[in-house]
């Protein structure tokens, strides 16, 4: 019996995961819900230009003498010395034209696909739909990463990654059974997913830092149209998405 | 503001993230739900006096010259020249009283924490019950370590972890969101757990290898009263659970 010709949807959980898959011809999806990707999002969506995303800290400041803005944090809070944190409202500023950025878990995922996945692009919440219409427009395999936290699983990527692959469905072959389970687990909770995130673990380390009104901005679904994707070493908002 | 004393319950969602947690001082659950660890206990419960989990197949032909019944699995078939499976119906039959096992991702999940943690038992959903009642007895922080498949995530582990999550809420304080969001999953699937499982991956391998009477069996829940223990080099069942 042969299959229909569809391509493959599969699902990491961590980043660690990505070893067991091969990426060459796949375009990877970068989650990192709190907060570094819909703040990604949220930036290039409001007039930033263009987000050059770094491992290390010592990287974005060399970028300073370059006119950059330096943006990003260390365990949830703004670098000593960066002119900007990991806050959306801070990216939506319209002040800004170019970042470079590092944080604690989003920029390292990136990292760790960027030289063997075809393409990366960044999801969020914010921008499900357009990433969703993207994708299907490709005909190409996707593999969902999700940074998590210090290279530890967290619910709220594990859930986008979910609501991912339900929008997904019928178009694509999920591979793998992180897609049964985070699609699952999306559907019970969606209705009332700001209340069960509250539970995270992440949730709870960043609202100690008082930016709840960061993360309650965050799960705003299809707010923006835009889906950024790396151009080199730049991410950038794709044409005609 | 004081926490009330309670010991700690964390989930490794595959046996990689077993680095990422100090296990000293800690029991761990090992949970390979198809087939490993519900063979172990349903062999123990039925007359299997122990079981020594070994990694390599090596190994395991080492204690065959020493009466040892030999018994395991490589990607879910019968080892070569090995005497029987890992099949719980095989492990049941009461033929056999010292059985020397080695699988594809139970035994290797054993051998991953067995140097650090202060014990390590054996979880599955035949001795869910058991397992609870005795890691309530104990007030030591515990850790469930799921096998998965070749280390990657799989669906009917993490739901098992969920199930027993639930079932420490109230004695254990729950880290990490492994527990948040394995429990709200077994929430919302354990009315059709049978049904949702036959979309898994591993389910669906099996399947194909003409075992799914096997794979029922190890869904059924609180079928056995024993709690296998690692002792030394040997599974036995612990006393007075």
């Amino acid at each position: 019996m042969n299959k229909i010709q569809k391509p493959t949807l599969e699902i990491c959980l961590t980043p660690d995961a990505v070893s067991f898959i091969d990426l060459t011809g796949k375009i990877t999806v970068i989650v990192d819900i709190f907060r570094a990707t819909s703040t990604i999002v949220a930036g290039l969506a409001s007039g930033v230009t263009h987000v050059i995303p770094v491992a290390d800290i010592a990287d974005a400041l060399h970028y300073k003498t370059q006119d950059y803005v330096t943006a990003g944090e260390r365990n949830g809070e703004k670098v000593e010395g960066f002119d900007i944190g990991n806050s959306p409202f801070e990216h939506m500023a319209q002040e800004f034209k170019k970042i470079v950025m590092t944080t604690t878990n989003g920029t390292q995922a990136i990292e760790a696909v960027k030289n063997t996945a075809e393409q990366v692009i960044i999801g969020s919440f914010l921008n499900l739909r357009a990433v969703t219409n993207y994708l299907k427009s490709q005909n190409k395999d996707v593999v969902i990463v999700c940074a998590g936290w210090k290279g530890r699983f967290n619910a709220e990527d594990a859930l986008f990654a979910g609501a991912l692959a339900l929008k997904l469905k019928g178009d694509f072959w999920w591979e793998g059974d992180e897609t049964l389970f985070t699609s699952h687990s999306y559907t019970s909770v969606k209705k009332n997913l700001s209340k069960i995130l509250k539970h995270s673990s992440h949730y709870k380390r960043l609202a100690k830092k008082g930016v709840s009104d960061d993360m309650d901005f965050c799960l705003q679904i299809d707010k923006f149209k835009n889906v950024p994707v790396l151009e080199g070493d730049l991410l950038v908002n794709l044409e005609k998405v």
